[in-house]
């Protein structure tokens, strides 16, 4: 077992920086100045890539990490003995790109089911300005599923006719969803007739797509998320909430695919600059010399682009999608409490009065065979709880949305603050998938530019990510051959 | 352009069997003795593991296939200016394995939508011993709906809890839809209480599952595709039957994945037997002489596996399985209309006085720009219309399920009587699945066995086909390396 530098561990009695996790590697014994190609990032569009172009006989490949452990703003720690995922957590097998990888390494049997979304007891809903109560679950899911198909049904078209295809965002002819992109999930609750009460119903669980508020989300993200999972909120939180990995978690996801790869890998090495000419890339790093390629694919997320200097320099319309970046800064914290509770979801759409969007029973650990104690996990509105020592702000914060709440220990990883991810999951506000979206998936030069955050159908997700590794791979590989 | 030995032409001025495809294959130049991996058949299953093992260094592949072309049981013919797809068709992102290659290789921006299931204006229906009548759509799928909630819940479990993981059949604990495999789809009809009109309509929808009755398929299979298709039958036809590939169609697919292949090819060449030792495999011809390999996949479908012979044997219960089946042999008949229809739909349960189980309209062909005339596909019950050339039958039984329409020309491929497929599509019967799955999915001995006909999930489609490949590759590719 060994140490990440990273995440926060708290207790009344003990807290402590850097947790156990099977993700840290260690870099090849020798690494040479020069490669056929370069993979910067190991998050899942980087291991994906590299494990596919270092498929290819004759292609030398060097993956470059800036962190001490593979997965990117996906993780798996281990504490009090269990596993806790501190990122990108859920799967499905409606998540195409990733459930495949799932199934090719039989992870699928580990698939198990967060009781809060999936053995749902107990539903409580904090309503702007009013304390925490208790909702009827059925009534309440068949409310939402009544105000999800006037709110998604604009103009007379409905969901399914507004974004036919929500894998590709961009056909010929273009597909109604873009004329709505200008619209925040706001503009459009204010367009629709339904009572206050299903609207803040509506907008606590649209506020979880990016951790914002209906004027940060726009009502085309939203739209996504709705069509990917099947056209109805019940489909869409089985396919984004419901079933993640145990025996490993996504670590172990990551381990073997990093396992397929056939190449070296160096790690906490920070790249700096990615120059090029019309023959080679040449990256340099804060800390150790440059190694050249003939192509490489850059897998930085979004909010860190801006401190790589390109040259020459990134288009202009990529600049500003640079700039203006997301705003998804949400905490993701996992609550251990003392007693042990079935099923249950929280969430409020009242960003003012509460920290917290959401939160919800995951698994009750087992002791000696017998449940005993609850993991919960919460998520902060964007910008609040980014310091993960601040105890008493996180606690408290978590009994406004579970007043009957006892914490015996939390467990964070602050990614807002993280040098190498500067925020959580990508989710778009308003006007920005039409305006930003082409331009980010375009190579740069010689230089193939994955993210998930820029994915075309589960963006923001590690679907997402495995999406946009696939592609980089193929397009190195079709450039090396070239 | 090339021309297979394979598929019917039927207009009433000229009939031809052997239509052209971009399918057909010629062998390699050289053909050795003896490889690493021998991958016998070419369709999807073993396409993808032919390319997966041949990604790996230093492993020698040879692809062998009875057939003048690649594809198995999916493959695009072209007629009359357009595409026809012979066999396997409708894709869709909830199919994650062979999304996961379309995605790959950008064919999900030659996606297009059938008109009869994507854009229903007229939908007719068949009543046992009545005449077609025009139904409501919007009614009818309510009144869908509504039966499949009380046919799909079963002792108060739902579809949700009798099958949570559709991916994966067999857990621990076991899941409990395995409880209910052996009864029919009848069976579970005699048991709820609904009018017989429900009933039929019900009965119409999972009769084409296997082109088979409700006595013919299990309670379980057709469990099976209401899960996979998110519980609803409006999400199982989104997923099963409204997408599929412009633009080359299912074998552009097939070419790409070959593409990628780096190894031998050995077409028109039938296996007639494999034996194996400790140390190696050899495969006898019937029309060539025989090559070793250390591995083989073999992909050979179930319904001709007891063509071929297996030295040492086969285990019992996997003999048991081959020597029952499946009796899928339902006709798909391409018909060309000279009227230009908007999308309608057809069924009946009816499998005593109708040919054919359904018919929809899948597009208007453009001629000089404008749409001009309908093709549509009509699906026969099993056993029924297998001879190609029997025009009057094809075309009068046709007419018994849309009777205003008048036939110019139809395409067919007789996969019954195809030496190479004996039948269609998997569909198990009642007590099916538990009793034969796992045994057909082991491998025997240094041969994997990977059909679609036994994949885990969307058992019966391409993608399940794919899913098979890719398990079967990561078994050979392992096995090779001990």
């Amino acid at each position: 077992m060994t140490q990440t530098k990273e995440g926060f561990f708290w207790s009344p009695t003990h807290s402590y920086n850097g947790l156990e996790t099977d993700a840290v590697r260690i870099s090849s014994h020798t690494v040479a100045q020069s490669y056929d190609v370069v993979v910067i990032g190991s998050g899942f569009a980087g291991l994906i890539a590299a494990r596919d172009i270092s498929q290819k006989r004759d292609i030398k490949v060097l993956l470059v990490e800036g962190r001490d452990r593979i997965g990117g703003r996906t993780w798996t720690a281990k504490a009090m003995g269990q596993e806790f995922e501190m990122g990108g957590t859920w799967v499905h097998w409606g998540q195409p790109h990733v459930y495949s990888e799932i199934r090719r390494y039989g992870l699928h049997e580990a698939l198990k089911i967060t009781s809060g979304t999936g053995d749902l007891q107990r539903m409580m809903f904090k309503p702007k300005d009013q304390a925490v109560k208790d909702l009827d679950p059925q009534a309440t899911d068949a409310l939402l599923d009544q105000i999800a198909e006037k709110f998604f049904t604009v103009n007379g078209q409905t969901a399914r006719q507004l974004m036919p295809f929500p894998h590709q965002p961009f056909r010929t002819p273009a597909q109604p969803w873009e004329q709505y992109d200008h619209m925040s999930v706001r503009d459009r609750l204010d367009q629709i007739e339904a009572t206050e009460e299903a609207k803040q119903l509506l907008e606590a669980h649209t506020n979880s797509f990016g951790c914002g508020t209906a004027e940060d989300t726009s009502f085309t993200e939203a739209l996504r998320w709705f069509t990917l999972g099947g056209y109805s909120f019940q489909g869409m939180y089985e396919a984004v909430g419901m079933f993640k990995l145990g025996n490993g978690g996504m670590t172990a996801l990551a381990s073997r695919i990093l396992d397929d790869y056939q190449g070296d890998i160096l790690f906490n090495s920070t790249v700096q600059e990615i120059h090029q000419d019309q023959e080679r890339v040449s990256i340099s790093f804060k800390n150790r010399p440059p190694i050249q390629a003939k192509h490489a694919v850059c897998t930085i997320p979004l909010n860190c682009l801006s401190d790589i200097t390109f040259s020459p320099p990134l288009d202009p319309t990529r600049l500003q999608a640079i700039s203006k970046g997301h705003t998804n800064t949400g905490a993701k914290i996992h609550f251990s409490l003392p007693t042990t509770e079935k099923g249950w979801f929280a969430n409020t759409p009242d960003a003012t009065q509460s920290d917290y969007l959401m939160s919800f029973s995951d698994s009750n650990p087992s002791v000696k065979g017998e449940a005993q104690g609850t993991n919960c996990i919460a998520f902060s509105y964007s910008g609040k709880l980014q310091d993960p020592g601040a105890n008493e702000a996180i606690i408290s914060s978590f009994k406004a949305l579970r007043p009957d709440a006892e914490v015996q220990a939390y467990l964070t990883h602050p990614w807002a603050t993280d040098e190498f991810a500067k925020g959580t999951w990508y989710c778009g506000g308003p006007g920005v998938t039409t305006r930003y979206l082409r331009a980010l998936q375009k190579p740069h030069g010689r230089v193939a530019m994955a993210s998930g955050d820029w994915a075309d159908g589960w963006r923001g997700f590690v679907d997402g990510a495995v999406e946009q590794g696939m592609l980089a791979a193929r397009w190195v590989v079709r450039s090396q051959s070239v």
